[in-house]
């Protein structure tokens, strides 16, 4: 069984909040990372992240995607998965996300992106 | 005769740092602006920004966008003369100020974005 945290309505997701929860480069290789799984449409734990941050610190950023509307987190157990919100995004700010996620990607090189080695879940 | 602050040059522009430097409300209302008179090839003042916010805060917004690479900013006596970076922002990041401008502009009767009258330079 799994529970679910308080997140933003689709309509509630603000775009001064998406950007400044963005304008952080822990959270913005989160989301591409959730962006590149989204298509084969699968969840990360928050374990898959450890190699970005410390745990407490990544619980803090896994907290401020989910407020910003970002992503969608379920809880099982101890565990938290996660997706990106896609659909809610793409509505509400069409071509936002895509123009984001290109040009982390083309930046992904520069020291301002944390290398994030995602581990696969099992 | 008009001097220039430091900018950074185009390939310095951070995209964490354009992100955050947005998701603060009177930026995002500067920017938009700067973007609509864009098109008329239109430097505004510093001054034509008033109503947004107070003198000093205003300035503190202004160095914000400036030294993200946002705006393209000269000083003449005492007053700010500024442009949007569109050419420079456009080729670091294909998209993205247009998707951003498209959003804000949308959401603009939300309470997140403080009503702008720009006043037209004379």
């Amino acid at each position: 069984m799994s529970r679910t945290p308080p997140h933003p309505t689709r309509d509630q997701i603000e775009l001064p909040m998406v950007l400044d929860c963005l304008g952080d480069p822990t959270r913005l290789a989160i989301v591409c990372n959730l962006a590149r799984h989204d298509q084969a449409a699968t969840e990360l734990r928050c374990g898959d992240f450890n190699a970005l941050s410390g745990k407490s610190n990544l619980a803090y950023h896994f907290a401020k995607l989910r407020e910003a509307g970002l992503v969608q987190t379920r809880i099982v157990g101890t565990t938290r998965y996660m997706k990106l919100r896609r659909g809610d995004l793409d509505a509400r700010f069409p071509g936002l996300m895509d123009a984001i996620i290109t040009s982390a990607a083309r930046d992904a090189d520069r020291p301002q992106f944390p290398e994030c080695e995602v581990v696969e879940a099992g």
